[in-house]
């Protein structure tokens, strides 16, 4: 079964246009769709049947792009993959509303695995989608924050990105019949990708190709975003570079340009790049690791594909 | 079991702060729990077991608090139940998220009804989640429709006020064991309740004792809002009266005591009151007519007095 298309298929194209359109907007704009692909190889990984996963995987799916929907609106974020934000097409009544209807079209889908499964799938689900507001909160909560441990920062990225991988990674293998073994490993391998990806985005958002990296370089320096680059950074730095960050940190300007520069002088000078992809490099070898323990078959070799190319990744 | 201390008694005092105190403080307001109340009753009109329901009660108060309070958001209100709403006291962003995280809560209490029940319960709830965003959506879109039909604002306070009572009474009657043609009932019910209960609101708002209406009188004729009460004066309307009401609701004005009173003074003369009146009383009939079709007990009582009570309520 093809879940990418499985998930165009769905018609949103429904009355009231006002609340469905936007919805129909957000789903169709695509994405990698690494979520339901997790969940039905890790279903496949341990035999499952992939008509019983794929509810919970169209889920995750419209639950992740809910996220993104609101988060839109709270960060004021005008563009999402090439094209005006909902809240900027639409208005910000009809983002938060399409985007309080994606969350229940995630529920109403998760209620479509069959009966045995639904009570554990649920409870999985409920989990998750708490983690995930409790990290954004954490993220809302750390801009104000003057310091921040880089243990914080790690539990943050771990609630408000890996989760969402871990489960969708462990929900397959439950439904497949996974042991609870078998569902821990699943889960932890999702926890090592999301902390890779999300610390991998760090690095790439000061040291990424402007030519192939979908965003402005530098996006996280101008906003002063407390990133694992600049928590590290923080940590390493002599007095005086320390000084010059936190400086340039509190600073919010038109033109980034020169402080761009001159954090990322800042960042070279004191080695933060070799550091941080040294951690990158350790959660994906952890991440392989558990590969190598599970079956061996072309689930298990797909998803060492991807641990590869999500770490080799320059977008 | 007293299901108001039940929902007193959940704890929402948790990390992260930012994220459940809203939540907190919205739970704390009470309010009449009215939703949660019906699920029980009609659980025990049928001889169910109260802790059986109790879960999906709860999860119809903590739902219909999460609609309130992004519905606040959306009609930038500044007071609820007489305290600074949410997006006052903190801001949009804490309204947003922390009602998401409301939604999601209701989910997770309604997963704790025993498992048999559960894929039965999952799908009364998101349908009538589902009714309730698309109502709001059409009141919505009524703000900027020139002409909505009364048939069409009937539609609209269904999916908006009235599901909501319907799918608490059909949920307990459900979970009690009642065949379909007892739920079928029990969810009718909540519609008549339902419909009586907005109208008699929008009677209130012209007609309400402003000494113990809750809200002041006139809100929906200061804000031009398409109520029961215009729709209806616009149809009974003389072409004259009719030119009149339509050149008010045109106006937004600072001070609204002229344009109240004139809107009142046309309705007065139309006799548009006792038209609404009779309507509320033709739902109430209803209603009453279905509670007399029902086994007789010391539930259907408490749902008559429930009933007669919302009829001849003046707040």
């Amino acid at each position: 079964m093809d879940i990418q298309e499985k998930i165009a298929s769905i018609d949103w194209h429904r009355e009231p246009y006002g609340l469905y359109e936007p919805i129909a907007y957000t789903m169709v704009a695509g994405g990698k769709r690494v979520r339901p692909q997790l969940a039905m190889i890790a279903c496949d990984l341990f035999g499952g049947d992939a008509q019983h996963i794929a509810p919970a995987a169209m889920a995750l799916e419209v639950f992740h792009n809910f996220t993104l929907l609101h988060d839109d609106v709270m960060d004021h974020a005008l563009v999402r993959r090439g094209r005006p934000t909902v809240h900027v097409k639409w208005n910000e009544n009809t983002a938060i509303l399409s985007g309080d209807q994606m969350l229940i079209e995630a529920y109403k889908l998760l209620s479509g695995v069959p009966a045995e499964y639904l009570p554990k799938v649920l409870s999985m689900f409920n989990k998750m989608a708490t983690e995930i507001c409790e990290g954004q909160q954490y993220d809302v909560d750390f801009e104000t924050q003057e310091r921040v441990a880089i243990e914080d920062y790690l539990k943050m990225i771990r609630l408000k990105t890996a989760v969402l991988l871990a489960t969708a990674l462990q929900m397959g293998a439950y439904i497949a019949g996974a042991n609870d073994e078998q569902q821990n490993s699943l889960y932890q391998l999702g926890i090592n990708i999301g902390l890779a990806f999300q610390i991998q985005d760090d690095i790439l958002d000061v040291w990424g190709d402007p030519a192939t990296f979908g965003k402005a370089i530098g996006g996280d320096i101008s906003c002063n975003k407390k990133t694992f680059v600049l928590l590290t950074a923080m940590e390493m730095a002599s007095e005086e570079d320390r000084r010059k960050l936190q400086t340039w940190m509190e600073c919010l300007l038109e033109d980034n340009v020169d402080k761009i520069a001159a954090v990322t002088h800042i960042y070279n000078n004191i080695g933060v790049r070799t550091v941080c992809e040294k951690v990158v490099e350790e959660y994906t070898t952890a991440a392989l690791a558990i590969l190598d323990s599970l079956p061996q078959n072309s689930a298990t070799n797909q998803l060492r594909q991807l641990v590869e190319k999500l770490h080799k990744r320059n977008v």
